[in-house]
């Protein structure tokens, strides 16, 4: 099993500007991205600039500074879609659900007997996105 | 909904002591310990000692001195059990998960092809959270 990073990776993609992505907000340390496979209204991403593949190589610094972000999009989506709770999760390895091998946090709105989407490969409407995270950019 | 922090939930009383907890580390901002309503072989909690209900209105100062706790025990518990991967979840409000309103991090071990134990009622053996609370212990 490679545990080592792989800077070709989609996220990596991302903040290199290689590809494009629904931006929530860029700070020194990190970006706030939609998440393009939702599983709930409002699903986004917290993704540290530092490479690391997980929780498991990452540099405590880089958490350190990540996580009030973390937080700071847990409010706002919270906020913008009038959500009555909010998922965070972080998946480390494959096993525990990691697809994307940069390190990232989930931030995902949850609505009372809602359940949610079981992820998917097939990629959600831009146009949605685009107003969806336009809601959350008020809010931040 | 009640949203401000009630020191009479059960991590507050194990933080001051008042009931007892399988205790992994403890710091100056926060502590490890056993979940005794595991979800699968190791799983376990990060709590910071800074009095917050959950990420919603917790401080930045706790979080950022926190998260690199999360990512030591996840490396401690891959260690141990020589699990394929961990599982970081914050749950924020009953509607996301949460049935204990102080802040806290579940850190749950993932094994290739076991599935996780639906979160239920009943208490875990002690001696068996006595004994991974052990492995890890010595993992850390």
């Amino acid at each position: 099993m490679t545990t080592s990073y792989d800077p070709s990776n989609i996220f990596g993609k991302i903040l290199r500007g290689e590809i494009p992505s629904e931006k929530l907000f860029e700070t020194e340390d990190a970006i706030a991205i939609m998440d393009v496979m939702p599983q709930s209204k409002g699903h986004c991403l917290v993704i540290p600039k530092a490479p690391s593949r997980n929780l498991l190589d990452a540099d405590d610094t880089a958490l350190a500074r990540t996580m009030p972000l973390v937080a700071r999009l847990s409010r706002a989506v919270k906020q913008a879609f009038e959500a009555d709770g909010v998922l965070v999760t972080q998946f480390n390895e494959a096993p525990a659900g990691q697809t994307v091998f940069h390190l990232h946090f989930h931030v995902i709105p949850r609505y009372a007997g809602v359940e949610l989407v079981r992820h998917h490969d097939e990629m959600a409407d831009p146009a949605m996105l685009k107003e969806q995270a336009d809601r959350i950019r008020a809010a931040l």
